[in-house]
């Protein structure tokens, strides 16, 4: 059994959190609304990200555009306080189950979510 | 207004399918349980992955550790039947709303988040 089978198996059925960052140090992050299910947006956490979230409740994520650590709602106010983190099998993905004080996308949607793939392209989602 | 304020806007607000896909050519596919809207698991997918999962109503994936397309369920028969699919505002992120043949994650687990991530570490996730 190599080493890399070894850490697989840890991250998988262990009780130790080591969260697998890919190659930039990053991993993703599905953000949902606590209460509804509703996924609410896609981001990426680098290792800072991970703790400014833990330490203070609020999510947090590491912006690629602005190249920093950023604080959803840092300026429009929306912040997502989160009510439980949930980890998947090896370690490369998190949910963040969350209540929002706002909408949560940037264009003012509730969600990222707005819009679905049909044959012809996209269109509103419909509910 | 630069060019890519104007591919950003047209990504947001239009009805065209421009998937944007990072450095590797991938982007990132969250798939839910189009019945309760319970997060199944998190996989990447390329213009190969979208494409087939369109034309067959069947989740496929780029497997970054095969290094090639993968129909989930392929060896495990647990397949996703792709309901809807939803875009999100910059078009790096989809939802696959699907109805799963049986348990999602390799583990034998219904979803691949079966862990919650608390102050010690990971225990399983409380319902």
């Amino acid at each position: 059994m190599t080493e890399v089978k070894i850490e697989n198996a840890d991250r998988e059925a262990g009780k130790e959190f080591m969260p697998k960052f890919d190659s930039n140090g990053l991993l993703t992050a599905v953000v949902t609304n606590a209460e509804t299910n509703t996924v609410l947006m896609v981001a990426m956490m680098d290792q800072l990200a991970i703790a400014r979230t833990r330490e203070t409740g609020i999510a947090h994520f590491h912006s690629r555009s602005r190249g920093r650590l950023w604080m959803k709602g840092e300026t429009s106010g929306n912040t997502l306080t989160v009510k439980r983190i949930l980890v998947d099998c090896d370690q490369d993905a998190l949910i963040l189950e969350c209540e929002p004080a706002g909408p949560t996308c940037h264009t003012g949607a509730s969600d990222c979510f707005y819009r679905e793939l049909v044959d012809e392209g996209l269109k509103p989602k419909s509910d």
